[in-house]
């Protein structure tokens, strides 16, 4: 693996084996030291929590880490962003951990940098969060490794999500038993890569084993004429309510931040159903095998 | 000590190990290995100083230390501060540095989240600042170990000064022989933790051991119609004149940034008596001690 | 060497000195280890590039390094930068990298403050960039040693760039054969410590051993009546056209950030003759050489 691009370009070979190396990482309480491979963090667009998981996940490997506030880029002074990544890698920096709002940036510079660049997609606009993916298919399999067995639901603006593209592209790709993507109308894709749409969300929500929630972004629901919060909550809230229809072991995830009281209620998101600073934890070691899987690449 | 919130929760002997803990590390040149312990600094209001003073002293103690400019933070999203640190906690980080305008609300974090996430205070509103409280005693101690046989003066803003009323409760605490608090009548609080209140400077600094001279916010001279800056200078200011009435050992301490020609002349703030930059210098080992102390509790 | 601010103070055995351990540190694959000396980043000025720099050359030293946003910092309270320097010294930071518009800030600093602080000149205003002058240098040296045989041509805002200055001081001490300065009129110095200037571009490249292209502001074009982008391309573009009268194995660099079809073409930057990916490998060598130097003098 010389980039981390998208989960639709990796091998059922890959995945699991990142999977893998996750899980052990997660048992483990001395890892292996890579000082040598410095890493950048280049986010173009804000992230707390994204970018101090894979900080954590290099510090863990011992892995230098700098940090661009790219507010403060040369990128200001009109240099492309080419010129920004091959000038850090001359630094003798290889690892690159981007996110930009530009669809297939990544996937852009991959293709024109050398091999001694490796690049992480961290996000790139609504398109794909492959890693997000890696660390919700391990809290998943944590609890259920029988995934042809599963009835997975993800919930929300699935035609603007990255995390439900990756998500869509991972289920796939392991054979995840039924994949429910639950949206109105206006926020269904035309396309999709694997599972089937929805506007109902008893129908997606009754007997599945996972519902994953989105955040709702409230200028999303701005820019609608169609739509207000108050409906929105109506018809697609993750409430008590609404989770009764899953199974009684039902896990509850959302790739946060959380709007608590739009998209998820509180109780549903502090209850005993909800996985969710599981996926916090588990996205650590999810970062810590991509950045393995580079250097040994 | 799971947190460290407020001077006045803590026992005396507490803060007589911290420091004294502190005054230790002071003399060693090598210090214990916590490099297990993650520390985040969580700054919503500006702050260089302070900052990068808790950054030296995790450094000191091989504490891997994530900055996070709260600008760009999922707090601009929506997500309560709560969620943010329990999504750090989740990542492996249980040291919490914040600041926040908000009165009381490192207290509120602590009550609600669970034993393995620590608290540090390092500023809330006008509130407290208890680590600049360690450093401004360690500072006095170090000169002048009889506390009960002291006079001390604290000069400027009191009423809005978190500086001055975590001052208060560790001279409360240590039993400081005396402690006089000088302000116009505006800045003059409506109650005491310890020490009497005076507009008389001549009253406040006349045989003072020690004398602490708080910044004075221009914002705050320009919310107020009855006094302006001259006033201030010429009732308040410590110059070498005013500082003439205290005893010739006086030392002059701030807690900086300083406003030269404002509260305090250069040739004060940069004379023999001054002992601001070695505040600085304990404020490392003091915050060394808290860390420490939260670490082994 | 106690500061590192201006190429033209330091003796040319120092230089030379500097030059030999960057291309040492190069051919290395461990370095020595000065985990005591911790460094700070001021940049009043944005750079990702010189920022980064300084980073990775602390980084392989094993310095401790603090970078701070100065947008955040205390400066914005009042606080002159010299307080801020003594802070950050009392706190254990004895290496300053700065950079700020104001020409000879540092030299003020170096001029007031104790020999225990320690300030790199990170670039002043238009006045001097030193250690983008010794990377320079390496770069040059290591293809063409024989500096006194050498005709270097530094082409654009000459008047404006700290770059050619500190780079004629360079040439000057260590003998350059011949140095031409390329600049339109309105752009020329008024006075040169090394070298000739002229408007003529093919007078400048005609059989140039090296051509330093400097970054055209268009900030600067805007500021100017008499001169416009198009008549700025024809006249003094580094193009394949106008590289074509430098010598067969001229050497082409740029301090960076570029403007891509401003000041140089594309297929001049990314061509055979260009060493610009190898001046930013250079100079993180380079700065090792400096913070070394500053070590252990």
């Amino acid at each position: 693996m010389n980039h981390f691009l998208e989960i639709s370009q990796l091998p059922r070979q890959q995945i699991e084996s990142l999977l893998h190396r996750a899980l052990e990482f997660k048992q483990q309480e001395r890892y292996p030291s890579y000082s040598q491979h410095a890493v950048v963090n280049l986010f173009y667009e804000d992230s707390t929590r994204t970018r101090v998981s894979f900080e954590m996940a290099a510090n863990h490997l011992s892995m230098p880490v700098i940090n661009l506030d790219l507010q403060n880029s040369s990128e200001n002074k009109g240099e492309i962003i080419e010129d920004t990544v091959k000038t850090l890698a001359a630094m003798g920096i290889h690892y690159f951990v981007i996110r930009h709002k530009q669809e297939g940036l990544q996937q852009q510079l991959a293709n024109t940098l050398g091999n001694a660049i490796h690049i992480v997609n961290a996000g790139d606009g609504t398109h794909a969060h492959p890693s997000q993916a890696i660390l919700d298919m391990m809290t998943i399999m944590e609890q259920n490794p029988q995934l042809d067995q599963l009835k997975i639901t993800v919930l929300g603006n699935i035609k603007h999500s990255r995390v439900a593209n990756s998500f869509q592209s991972i289920c796939n790709k392991l054979g995840v038993g039924e994949l429910v993507l639950v949206a109105p109308p206006i926020w269904q894709p035309q396309s999709l890569d694997y599972g089937r749409v929805t506007d109902d969300l008893v129908d997606g929500l009754t007997d599945a084993d996972v519902v994953i929630c989105l955040r709702v972004q409230r200028e999303r629901l701005l820019e609608t004429e169609h739509l207000d919060l108050e409906s929105y909550r109506r018809d697609f809230a993750l409430t008590q309510k609404s989770l009764a229809y899953a199974k009684p072991s039902v896990m509850v995830m959302h790739p946060g931040p959380m709007n608590r009281g739009v998209e998820i209620d509180s109780d549903v998101a502090d209850g005993k159903h909800s996985f969710i600073l599981e996926q916090v934890s588990n996205g650590v070691y999810a970062r810590m095998a991509v950045f393995e899987s580079l250097i040994l690449n």
